[in-house]
């Protein structure tokens, strides 16, 4: 104990009281994450206010040898901003650098502390005509260190690409409490591998994201959101590939939902109505957007997609949302599949990806051998057809008590869908990252010569292992592969 | 002389006759980069015909402690893919391994191996109505795999991002002989950092590229070319802004060309003609393209761009290319900027980046310290503006001996250079890499938590030191920053 009373002693004359504390009352909130499913125990948390003070801290953490667990708006799916159950280690809380420092609306450049909230970048881009092209349902908690520490996806990864693609600069803080400054944003910079990426994804082990400068785009200046029915996910496939050619570079969005995603919608929001008069096995929910330069002939290209999907027998219905309302009631229904279905009952649910390519065989076949496996339970695909990526969710069998079906099948059920993903040359962690819930699955199922590489990089850059320990980077050996 | 001989007769039986030569006719011509700065020797030239056979080969060279130098095209500006002086190391072609293993027109993808010429890749995608999107000067040469060691640029950059933002999937072999296989395209992975981004840019240093999966775009279905007369430097990224709001997405290039540079083509090229009547002290190269979901409204935008930017003081005069005939005449001006400058006499050339929003202050600012420091030359820049990334040349007085001139003061003037590019937070590399050319500039300049990481990740990666010995990474630890 005492080795720690030195350590909060330090820190705290450190950073000041705001910066550190370990008042219960404080910290606990922040030792479980958000979906509740991890609980650890911490020395303290530190909330520094800038760069220097979190090098100042990562080094005296260094002398003494505590791990560190850094986190933003502790939304993360995989449990990779709570800290083990030890005691050992630090929450280090990026919150308090939440200064957007540098907006310049000709060079489209946003830079921003790590602590930022992405709803706070998305207010204040746009009374400059500007938007920043990334998010997600936990944008107003989720923190750009955050989103860049586990390149965050959500629905407009088809056009503007994940997290990565958004980052035109990056300062971080290493294991030995050096600042890797790469703010400058280099459009072209050829000096040896870009050191940027090494640090995007991460997940806090390889180094704490203090800031970035990121990219931003024209504001939008109109959007067409329209509905289709689909007899079967292959033709989903084949609509969004048609969409691609007609509508190249407008469009934004492409999910898919099959009849029982939107049902359990339909059934636990009463407010909620269909698009469609007659359900349909599928159903794409597409968007177009323009900016000023080409917003006078999206109306006319949206058209066109649909009256030649139409002719081309992809679509057996469709509707064209008749205004911004409407435009949000059918991204509602999207955005409310996973509540719904959590209302239902409990499931196994799985960010899983496979080449955009093979996407729609893959939910046409295994869906029906999940199923087969695991009698009772309902098997679901839905989301992001267009970038490979669907959220694979096994629903228990009716009447399944919640948590002990989880605690005594889920695993299997996890470990069987994970197979078939790492089969068909998937991923297991589309968007959601490694954490601590999926490092055994990826110990497992991951291809030791990129195990191998993840380890040696982690092992040079942080060799006393204090960077989020436990997450993401399998340390022990993989087996060997057969 | 044995331990030689024992590893040539090993690699010639593992790769046969075709594959292993130490025949100097055939040997020699490798051993010279393209641009004839450097000329190295080597034990021998192995050409393995397979992934597999490559990471044999590597094997057998770990075991024998001999350094592999890899090669493409030998069209690098930066003496990467040429060997040192010793005579010790491997050089090993990629040139066989040239077979597109797969071209998906749905998907949008090609699978190359890493000896693919560029030229080669873009003429077999065209038939399918697509375009890879990155071309350069040395397109007849340059191959996949050198293109991607190296993060190739060229003048689409603007719009579609350098080799990295064309990889989707990538092979290689690493520094034990393991194949890293990450062919298959994933929209979204977030299983740990991105491994993929270690190696491209990597200039053979931390693996060897054998494979890669690129995405392709649609075929362009029309183009303007216009080509505007400027007062300033600063008026040119004003006019850049400008067309980015009014182009958006169809903005595919925008190059810039100070009068002495257009001068110099019109005096080299009797055939040349100038787009203006009369003479600007700048220019700008620009283009807009369309697919064919946005051609019908192309030729319009073009027009609106233009008549804006005259009613906003921005351009003195412009042309728009009438036909593709003179769209490539207008194309040809640019390209013939650094052929025509070395008919003029010596010259120090440097492929440098500042932020895109200081390029045009960059510009008229250093360029006359330049011609202050060292009385008598003249300063030249010309390039990708858009970009942030100039070529910055500085010509020698006139009558300065060739060779002597660039002999004597050539390492003065391009230091001097460096240090202004760095002080303006800039790149001293933008597009054509470190190579051996500039290894002592990076640990003269580069950031030494930068040069750390570039370190640790080698030494990790490849811990004997065996692969592109002396290129890119400093090894020598860099003088204390000041």
């Amino acid at each position: 104990m005492s080795r720690n009373d030195d350590f909060c002693a330090a820190a705290r004359s450190l950073l000041g009281e705001r910066g550190f504390t370990t008042d219960p009352e404080l910290v606990d909130p922040w030792l479980t994450d958000w979906r509740g499913r991890y609980t650890g125990r911490a020395i303290g948390m530190a909330s520094p206010a800038s760069t220097a003070e979190v090098a100042a801290l990562v080094k005296l953490a260094r002398e003494q040898g505590v791990p560190i667990v850094p986190q933003g708006g502790n939304s993360g799916m995989s449990g990779g901003a709570t800290p083990d159950a030890s005691g050992d280690a630090l929450v280090l809380s990026l919150r308090r650098m939440n200064r957007i420092t540098r907006l310049d609306p000709d060079a489209r450049e946003a830079v921003c502390e790590a602590g930022v909230i992405l709803q706070t970048l998305h207010e204040a881009v746009a009374p400059h005509g500007l938007r920043f092209p990334l998010t997600l349902g936990g944008k107003g908690s989720a923190t750009i260190g955050g989103l860049i520490a586990t390149n965050a996806g959500g629905t407009q990864v088809l056009r503007h690409g994940s997290m990565r693609a958004q980052v035109l600069g990056l300062e971080a803080v290493l294991a030995d409490g050096s600042v890797f400054d790469a703010l400058v944003p280099l459009k072209k910079d050829n000096r040896g591998f870009d050191l940027k990426q090494l640090l995007i994804g991460s997940e806090g082990t390889l180094g704490i994201v203090t800031g970035a400068t990121l990219r931003l785009l024209p504001a939008l200046a109109d959007r067409v959101v329209m509905w289709a029915g689909l007899p079967d996910v292959r033709t989903a496939r084949r609509l969004l590939i048609h969409a691609e050619k007609m509508a190249g570079d407008a469009l934004e969005g492409f999910e898919v939902m099959p009849r029982h995603s939107l049902n359990a919608v339909l059934a636990h929001n009463p407010r909620a109505r269909a698009p469609l008069a007659q359900p349909h096995e599928w159903n794409a929910l597409i968007e177009l957007v323009a900016d000023s330069a080409t917003a006078a002939t999206l109306a006319d290209r949206a058209q066109a997609v649909l009256e030649s999907a139409f002719e081309a027998g992809l679509v057996e219905d469709a509707a064209i949302a008749m205004n911004d309302a409407q435009a949000e009631e059918f991204w509602a229904l999207r955005d409310e599949i996973a509540p719904a279905e959590r209302a239902i009952g409990p499931a196994m649910q799985h960010d899983i990806s496979v080449p955009v390519a093979s996407m729609a065989d893959f939910v046409a076949e295994t869906l029906p051998l999940v199923e087969a496996r695991f009698p009772g339970c309902t098997a679901v695909a839905f989301g992001h057809l267009g970038d490979g990526n669907v959220h694979y969710h096994v629903l228990a069998p009716a009447g399944a008590p919640r948590g002990e079906w989880e605690a005594t099948q889920g695993k299997e059920i996890s470990q069987f869908v994970h197979d078939l993903v790492t089969q068909w040359g998937g991923s297991i962690s589309a968007e959601h990252g490694i954490g601590q819930m999926k490092v055994g699955e990826l110990a497992r199922l991951g291809d030791p010569v990129h195990l191998a590489i993840l380890r040696n990089v982690k092992q040079a850059l942080d060799p006393q292992g204090l960077l989020n320990p436990g997450k993401l980077v399998p340390l022990a050996p993989a087996p060997a592969s057969h």
